[in-house]
């Protein structure tokens, strides 16, 4: 445990997290996503689902203001149907960064593509399909030291 | 950067101490000091003194409240006297913790043997001698999210 810091936060996770800059790529991902064919660094989060993942990561990453959207989820095939865990990653992230998050869709094997140039994949233990999620980073100015 | 975290805190040395569990320890020392030699893992803080060393793994890492001291100091050899760069070490991690900490003093070789069961090494830039330290991690009960 360290002080202020979500126990989901692994050291792989924070290591990696930790390594990125402004633009970089983390990619949240279901149980059944196929998180090594991406060949990126892969941060396992067991027993963690998609929405906690974006809580825990969005608690320490600022998500970039200079794109449209620092969120994109994955589009389910055949159907312009919004998934409820989406919803839920959407308001994690949206809490965490207290601002409006626009969502960006991205089609199936557009998002295996941009996972590719990830800075890390994080493979939850999210059971509902298509919770799967791109977060890009942002700047984060200034730092103050927490009092005890 | 990430949100609330000190910028000394490399992606390494955040690593090691998300690794470590109560009871483990943290060297941190000064840039004469062999850090390799203790055949751990050494993460280096270049341009960072031992004083603002401390200050920042204190930021995240509880200091031990189960043993009479948390932190050592090496002692100068042949010389009663307390080093400058000490006092402002114990301020850092007394300003960290909320607390009175209490200074556990530690001969030259007996400080390199206790080095050799550290979790992690941690090399300065610290200019003055004697600015070495044996940090114990403690426990940390809570986590309540940040608010944005």
């Amino acid at each position: 445990m360290l002080k202020g810091l979500d126990p989901a936060l692994t050291p792989d996770l924070l290591y990696q997290l930790a390594r990125m800059g402004h633009g970089d790529k983390v990619v949240v991902v279901d149980r059944n996503y196929p998180a090594y064919a991406a060949g990126r660094p892969v941060a396992h989060l067991a027993g963690i689902g998609a929405p906690a993942a974006v809580a825990a990561i969005c608690s320490v990453m600022p998500l970039d203001t200079f794109v449209p959207s620092p969120l994109a989820a994955m589009e389910v095939v055949g159907d312009p149907a919004r998934p409820a865990v989406t919803a839920e990653v959407v308001a994690a992230a949206e809490a965490a960064e207290g601002r409006a998050i626009n969502v960006r869709w991205i089609e199936r094997f557009a998002f295996y593509s941009e996972a590719r140039g990830a800075a890390v994949i994080v493979a939850t233990a999210e059971a509902r399909p298509y919770g799967c999620y791109i977060l890009t980073k942002g700047v984060w100015p200034s730092f103050t030291p927490p009092t005890p």
